[in-house]
């Protein structure tokens, strides 16, 4: 009989799908919450420094206070991101030896709140991918997982965290399997990763959050024309502005390490230096998260979507900021820092360009993250699930040229090259 | 110095893009334009169909003139879609020795041509894929392309032909990257897929042609609730549907090719069932595209999307119409029945569970495909591209567990296994 079918097939799959919503279930309900605890408190510390504009000063001596933290109990969890990636890549050869401590959710979400309510420039999708991957790791060795599962559980708490905090969790399960190595996916953890960000994202909702939301008017996809051209040459710049921030945060990280022999002492130098740069531009608008503001004059992320919502070097102040920040010692994320200099950048190119404004925004806004992450799916996902399908394709050339143009930069060391750029 | 920046790093990634550029381009305008064609020529032979029902009479002696056609002047084209995976990757392998012959393209385009004038229930993605294929390696070989770019503009070829044919670019350029491999995506030919894909459906639209518009209503994306539940069951429900298409197809192709040694008569035999199925069922609806008739009264895919749109087995009578034509060996696509199988089979979910009936048509659609070809990103893209953002998390759901579900099976027997499912 050439007909093919094995009842057998079918049940093994039947049980692989109820024990993986058995394991991911809890185990993202459990991130998600732990989102939206980070975010309302990110929420409240943000409108504290909002009210109490001294607190900047306060930012050296917490840039100490977050250095001795690590240094005291981390435990390894200095390592964040990376740390995770070598986790999922030595499980997949085998190697069970890279720890990822329990400690690590609790301590980057202290870190990162401290951060940001002294003033630090610093994101958001670090913390909750750390919280996400910490919290998995804990459950998985409490189901007391085999190495191959537990990576993929490693991946789910990436995707179960990305897919809360930014409330997509379609892109959130898609980065999870892109961002382990440059230029090649794998599926095996597809539907673990899926069923993870959204029941992330739907336990952070349940909470009572709320995202930013960003609008775009509907531009006629008219692909043929000035405007494609206007976007591959943005989406060019974009790709080069991740290469800076990328290259720029490791190498001042490598600065600091090579000329400041006491780990405390970097982020009080970075956050003097943060200082210096706030009182030479007169500006507070390149503090903290940036996705808002009580001044309705100030750049924000928002306000990047407007005409005259940024000046034409927003975009490098926000970079020098996070560079400066996270390079030093401080703890957050990278990428809404990312979505600030993107949605900036693509702000002062679109008045360069005579572009609509509140498309090229989002167009920066996506790609500078897809550059520096090599992500590019995942990042055009994430443009269609925050500004809608109407643009997609132009999120896909300024995503996959980004991508492109970053070349072999990247803000994760830990990043594997699946498939080298030509 | 710390950081790194190599300008000609970057020199030489935009000689790659304007490289590429200046081959994609002219190819994907030939492709382009000859899926523009075979579209006019596919209207123009299914109206006539409409107009003349006698034509159904000649399905036989119009089936043993293709297999002449092939076995006579085929020059190895009759390995199709799976000739091209093959070429694709012997090209990965160094092996230069699968030929993808310059015929490929007017043999299909004239074979599914008539198909579809006398009722062979067929499709057209194969066809624009072969067309692409074929007008991809000519050029190649005419730019005396290397191994590795000979493999890329292959693929390329066939992000041309799918986005054209469909006007779906972006699922064209991710489809050709997804679909050599089950479980294991490269993106090594990432811009040239994508450019090949939006110039190449730029093309077929400048000649005037439309694509069909599908309407889903926004639904609310209550993710958490019973709708999700009843999306999960149709999903498995799509993935079962397409193991059954795919086996079907290749085991009545094999029991033809051992029961029937002369190859011109199994579409003799073919087109004799299909007749003696169209007037057991006393209904035309089965044969040919099925995306419209000119009985209002008609189950098409466009009527699928109305409630009462379809009877309850529309899907498995589109199925065994489909199974039995392109087993005996007509020529033309498996997507555009497996758009209406699914369609059907989501109408018919619908109504049994009381769920929306667009939607569930709308995941049908994508869901079957995305299980039959194993491509369920691709397939997700698709659904944001043809029904918009709003239910993404949906066509999300629907594909990766109809992918999941359709196990080692499906249509394109030269697709590797990339990485194992579970």
């Amino acid at each position: 009989m050439p007909f093919r079918w094995s009842p057998r097939e079918h049940l093994s799959l039947g049980a692989y799908l109820i024990k993986w919503l058995c394991i991911v279930t809890p185990t993202s309900i459990a991130i998600g919450s732990s989102c939206a605890l980070f975010l309302w408190l990110l929420d409240r510390a943000t409108n504290l420094r909002f009210q109490n504009p001294w607190l900047l000063f306060l930012l050296p001596p917490a840039g100490a206070a977050i250095s001795l933290l690590y240094s005291r109990i981390g435990n390894g969890a200095e390592g964040g991101n990376n740390l995770l990636m070598d986790a999922i890549h030595g499980s997949e050869n085998g190697d069970s030896g890279i720890v990822v401590p329990r400690r690590m959710a609790p301590l980057i979400l202290v870190a990162t709140i401290i951060s940001h309510l002294f003033g630090g420039s610093v994101g958001r999708e670090g913390t909750a991918v750390q919280m996400g991957g910490s919290i998995a790791a804990a459950i998985g060795r409490w189901f007391r997982l085999n190495l191959g599962d537990f990576r993929i559980l490693l991946m789910a708490g990436i995707a179960a965290g990305f897919g809360a905090v930014f409330g997509t969790p379609l892109t959130g399960a898609v980065f999870a399997m892109e961002v382990l190595a440059v230029g090649r996916m794998n599926y095996d953890a597809l539907i673990p990763c899926l069923a993870a960000a959204i029941i992330g994202d739907q336990a952070c909702l349940a909470w009572g959050l709320h995202h930013s939301r960003y609008s775009v008017a509907a531009v006629a996809p008219e692909i043929v024309g000035p405007l494609t051209l206007k976007v591959i040459l943005a989406a060019i710049a974009f790709g080069l502005a991740s290469v800076l921030f990328a290259e720029l945060i490791h190498g001042i990280s490598h600065i600091f390490k090579r000329t400041v022999s006491r780990p405390w002492l970097r982020p009080v130098l970075g956050g003097l230096l943060v200082i210096a740069l706030t009182y030479l531009l007169g500006t507070r608008d390149y503090l903290g998260l940036g996705v808002s503001s009580p001044d309705p004059q100030a750049v924000t992320i928002i306000s990047c979507f407007s005409a005259n919502g940024a000046t034409p070097w927003s975009w490098w102040w926000k970079l020098l900021f996070t560079v400066i920040t996270l390079g030093s010692g401080f703890k957050g994320g990278e990428v809404t820092p990312l979505f600030f200099i993107g949605a900036a950048l693509g702000n002062a190119l679109a008045l360069l360009m005579n572009a609509p404004v509140e498309l090229f925004a989002a167009l920066g806004f996506v790609a500078v993250f897809a550059g520096a992450s090599n992500t590019p799916l995942a990042c055009t996902l994430m443009g269609i699930e925050l500004f809608g399908a109407s643009c997609s394709l132009y999120f896909a050339i300024a995503c996959f040229l980004s991508y492109l143009c970053s070349g072999h930069s990247g803000i994760y060391l830990s990043q594997r090259i699946g498939t080298p750029k030509p």
